[in-house]
């Protein structure tokens, strides 16, 4: 099997989502953690919804629709200023700290997102955050009118791309975007961000279980869909090492190339 | 406009799906809630993805499949007889103070269930509860092979009632069940069982918001989709004024009858 193509995830997988804490805490130093675990479910939950009920509508929408959902509900005030404000981090968020230098490592092999963020939005965010020339292809969902785990989200990397899906390696730190793109028919690999042991190890230590570990809880453990990914790693960085495993055994004498 | 049927959500609208939670605390003192609120949300989740993913599952495979993530996720330790002494509690989930009062004020129009639960764990529920005679139709989207709320899951009342969707009132207190069947055409009432104001004053309380706020704060409040349902009611028995109020436009003369 040879790797034509790696692609990523955007949002919890090069980009880390959790960092709108850091303007939510500025504006809500009460409910910061709250505002953004509540805000990330429900955005989430929204682009499911919306599909299933074949009502579209843009991620840039969804997250501010699921941002003022949030608000309301935690009951607190907001002016549009802040709204926007906080929104903005979208544009901003902070890359982790493996994103870059696995991207850097991978140069060679054509390198792109697959995302639910509009075109707009996703090419902002990776002009801003300095990762525009280490991608070959940025894509959004937008241009199917579903969003993922919908197999015509998926396949819009063939399509783009020209490569086939059991050549192309898909990363996600989502576990159902993972798993789905398993289904679909992609090489996957999973990077597992929160290990079971550190999550057994936070509720044991929680008097009361919190937004931060409920988000952990719920979005950041393998799914149990019986749709396995072919990788589970602990880091972006281990992705080279998948790319020197597939050389070796497209290899003809079987030697591994020198590292 | 007449209404010919009322058509309820089961799970979370005629019963109390928080009622697992008499089993999850038995089982597991320490974290029952925590169970209990990560395994619905979860189960709900695994409809939306599986839907997505055309990959169907009736929902008693779901509510299996949850359990199971949801007790790993925690890190317990269960066999199979403490997961199915759990699982049986959705054939005896407790009907809400409201359901069997309201059903029976409501009867001579037909009165249904339209739930994602699969036709045989429904009429085992309805059985084992004593809503039996007190329900005309028991309707299970099974049938379409798709969950709430894909328009095919809602297009099984017209189907299975021979009523229009204008004529007919949906009952949920799951808000994107009520937004969807609005979207769909039905008049909705929505079952308004923790008031924003109620939240507001428990997320205040708490040092740290815990897993039943959360989850009070992520399924039990309006969603933001721009879908308003007809009528928010504080309780199912609310229900029987609607149908008042409809013979009351109904009359000829604009008199309303006599109570």
């Amino acid at each position: 099997m040879t790797i034509d193509a790696f692609v990523f995830d955007a949002y919890g997988t090069l980009y880390d989502v959790q960092s709108v804490s850091q303007i939510t805490k500025e504006e809500f130093p009460e409910h910061g953690d709250l505002i953004t675990q509540v805000w990330r479910l429900k955005q989430l939950e929204y682009t499911w919804l919306r599909s299933l009920m074949s009502r579209y509508r843009s991620f840039w929408e969804i997250t501010e629709e699921s941002l003022i959902y949030t608000l309301d509900a935690v009951g607190v005030e907001s002016t549009k200023a802040v709204r926007d404000r906080i929104m903005d981090k979208y544009l901003h968020l902070n890359p982790y700290h493996d994103s870059i230098s696995a991207l850097d490592a991978l140069a060679g092999v054509p390198r792109a997102i697959l995302s639910n963020g509009n075109q707009e939005i996703l090419d902002a965010l990776v002009r801003n955050t300095g990762l525009e020339g280490k991608l070959e292809s940025v894509i959004s969902i937008d241009k199917g009118g579903v969003f993922k785990p919908h197999g015509d989200a998926y396949a819009l990397v063939e399509k783009t791309l020209d490569v086939k899906p059991q050549n192309t390696v898909f990363v996600s730190s989502n576990a159902f975007d993972a798993c789905a793109a398993k289904n679909y028919g992609f090489q996957v690999a999973w990077i597992e961000r929160v290990t079971r042991e550190a999550l057994a190890t936070e509720i044991a230590a929680a008097d009361t279980v919190g937004p931060s570990t409920m988000f952990k809880l719920l979005r950041m453990q393998m799914e149990n869909f019986g749709m396995e990914p072919d990788h589970r790693l602990k880091s972006l960085d281990d992705l080279a090492s998948l790319g020197r495993a597939r050389d070796h055994e497209r290899s003809p004498n079987g030697n591994a190339p020198v590292a």
